[in-house]
């Protein structure tokens, strides 16, 4: 529901200790990966708090780290998305804005008579195409639009427009096969006309700059426009902050309007960071990566160690005295799939006026019994605001 | 879900009894008020019924009793509402019509030039204020239309307009400050001036009649319509009376299309109602206050208390035989917040091929382990409707 009419201000502050891909499945002879870390901390907040477990998107649906952070922060993944551009822009550390074009792209390999010779450019190394990505930036120009490149990793990197009029409706100029030559950009729609004729000017411009050079040409794919979120401020009334060392995490929390602080090199530092900005936030969000690195490695040791290297500073965290602490994951990373999962996440929660149950241990199945139940995660946001006294009554 | 083609008649009777406020939360040291409270006939409906939780409008929402008793009708608080007019008049026993305009208002006191000397009237006690707005029921008049006072508390007082073609969108014409005179009333859209005239003759004739009081001027403010909700009766076919003491809880029974008999004057007088009106209905609903009361108070043993008082009379309602019987609340008001709170509140039911869970007590966290799980309270009246026979098969 649209709780704008009901925000109330309140000098409290909500701490998010997300610990991503945190979610798990227990199996006959083990249990999750949550369940079986030695975590004394969490397990405190467990018993003093309230428990639960959280679907992102729904029953059976394995959520991206879009959809995973708009629930988490409140926003209901059916009815807002952030766009593959924005994604993409948001996982290099890159900030569209509001009506910016953007399109992933290859650097490819063209032959003499303009047909592509290799979509991938011969798999070029990262340090060389990053070296030509950057002449691209410099030499790349078109009147009265902004072209931006970014390079991802080897032949990878995205384009983007910035300027008045643009329209994303444009065909690829990726036709994903060699032999042919990349056809002309189409606009799908008369009114993208324009970004058709400069996307074909900025791909002329790529042929010239890096003729000679194995890596000739650029194929552009997914044409796509930012259209920008209500942040956590005009939704919520909240001062919120990211911690967090990912890019695409600290790009998503941008998007949101959220302060980002400069990139911490470890857990240690991210706590320290926490404590930087405590003052001057009311959302304070912590992302700790290593836990879903570890369920991507299929790594169910190292993801035990992750979960309990976060219970170790959270006797720290919560010194800071938060009056709602919400500790939960943005989808499951079952070391069994070596990926997403579609697994429930469980939710431990603490705060002002939300009581606890007679839950006593962090898991997936020790949730089962808590007071908080299995929702849609993006039911979490209205209790941790309604528990720091930001949400007045419905209805008199 | 429109439950509209699927109601059949049935020879049956629901019982519902609600304990406004029952909702709680437990702490570390001690239950809820509904755990920690004795309630041996309470326990044994749960023993033999089903439980749950329930939450009003959503995840974190603190509901008024307005969105809270359409949710226990079955009545989605997103879709339906009873407005802020309707509401203070259901409050003052005063039942709107379709098309009323209503507004609450200020008795004031004017100074010599008219401007606003106090917007309270010095807090005028109450009886005196009653005896000026009795005077004002007898001698305000205008043509085509009846003006209704209703006396609240001390300075306040509702006035409502009920004639052809009155339209609402009137602004306030309490400046909320003094030393100014009122604002004649504006009209927000054209199709409202007439409704504005009128506003403006009453609160002349108003002055006029209070000349020389202390009390000589009215301002009133938050102009409302009362748009008729379908009753009882022709969403569910159910004959419906509420059994409750408290203006605002007769009111929206009034406003539902339910039989409101008179006053009872304590929770003796309510069970022997019961039983009057019983064979006559098929929906009855039984309104106690005095748990909300004593949360409202942030006293936990008088709520307890309060529980317990219920509990002493359900062997003498159950012995009525109702096909299906709920016991439940509109909404937490724990003591620790000495107001609403958001939490889910518990529901225990029993009926006919309701079946029955491992849930042997009544409370919060019992309930955890209950049938009904965690769900909106709209969700309990098909439930109901379904137990009692009254709902036909869904598709083929």
């Amino acid at each position: 529901m649209d709780l704008g009419p009901l925000i109330q201000p309140a000098d409290t502050t909500i701490l998010v200790v997300l610990m991503d891909g945190l979610g798990g499945y227990p199996e006959p002879d083990r249990g999750t990966e949550l369940e079986d870390a030695r975590t004394p901390n969490l397990d405190a907040l467990a018993t003093e708090g309230v428990s639960g477990r959280c679907e992102i998107v729904g029953p059976g649906i394995t959520p991206g780290s879009g959809p995973g952070h708009l629930a988490l922060f409140g926003y209901d993944p059916h009815e807002f998305a952030l766009g593959r551009g924005a994604l993409s822009a948001a996982g290099l550390d890159v900030a569209l804005r509001a009506g910016d074009v953007a399109a992933r792209g290859n650097l490819c390999t063209l032959a003499a008579d303009g047909t592509i010779a290799d979509r991938r450019a011969g798999r070029i190394p990262s340090d060389e195409a990053a070296t030509l990505v950057e002449r691209l930036q410099r030499e790349v120009t078109v009147d009265g639009v902004e072209v931006l490149f970014a390079h991802e990793r080897e032949h990878r990197l995205l384009v983007m427009l910035r300027g008045e009029g643009l329209d994303p409706r444009v065909a690829d100029t990726d036709p994903q096969r060699t032999g042919v030559a990349p056809p002309p950009a189409e606009a799908h729609d008369p009114a993208a006309a324009r970004t058709a004729a400069i996307v074909d000017d900025v791909s002329a411009q790529v042929r010239e700059v890096l003729a000679g050079e194995r890596a000739n040409g650029v194929l552009l794919r997914g044409f796509d426009t930012h259209e920008d979120l209500p942040g956590l401020g005009d939704r919520y009334g909240l001062r919120g902050v990211a911690v967090a060392a990912y890019p695409m995490y600290r790009g998503i929390s941008r998007l949101l309007g959220m302060h980002v602080p400069a990139k911490p090199d470890d857990l240690a530092a991210q706590v320290a960071q926490v404590r930087a900005v405590w003052d001057d936030h009311d959302y304070v969000f912590m992302h700790v990566k290593t836990t879903d690195a570890a369920g991507e490695d299929g790594d169910r040791e190292a993801k035990m160690a992750a979960i309990e290297a976060v219970d170790a500073v959270m006797p720290d965290l919560l010194a800071l005295g938060p009056d709602a602490v919400m500790v939960t994951g943005d989808h499951a990373t079952p070391p069994q799939m070596s990926g997403h999962g579609w697994h429930p996440v469980p939710v431990v929660m603490r705060g002002r006026h939300l009581g606890t149950d007679d839950v006593t241990r962090v898991g997936e199945r020790p949730a089962l019994g808590g007071m908080l139940g299995l929702r849609p995660m993006a039911h979490m946001m209205p209790i941790l605001l309604a528990s720091a006294g930001r949400l007045a009554k419905y209805g008199a």
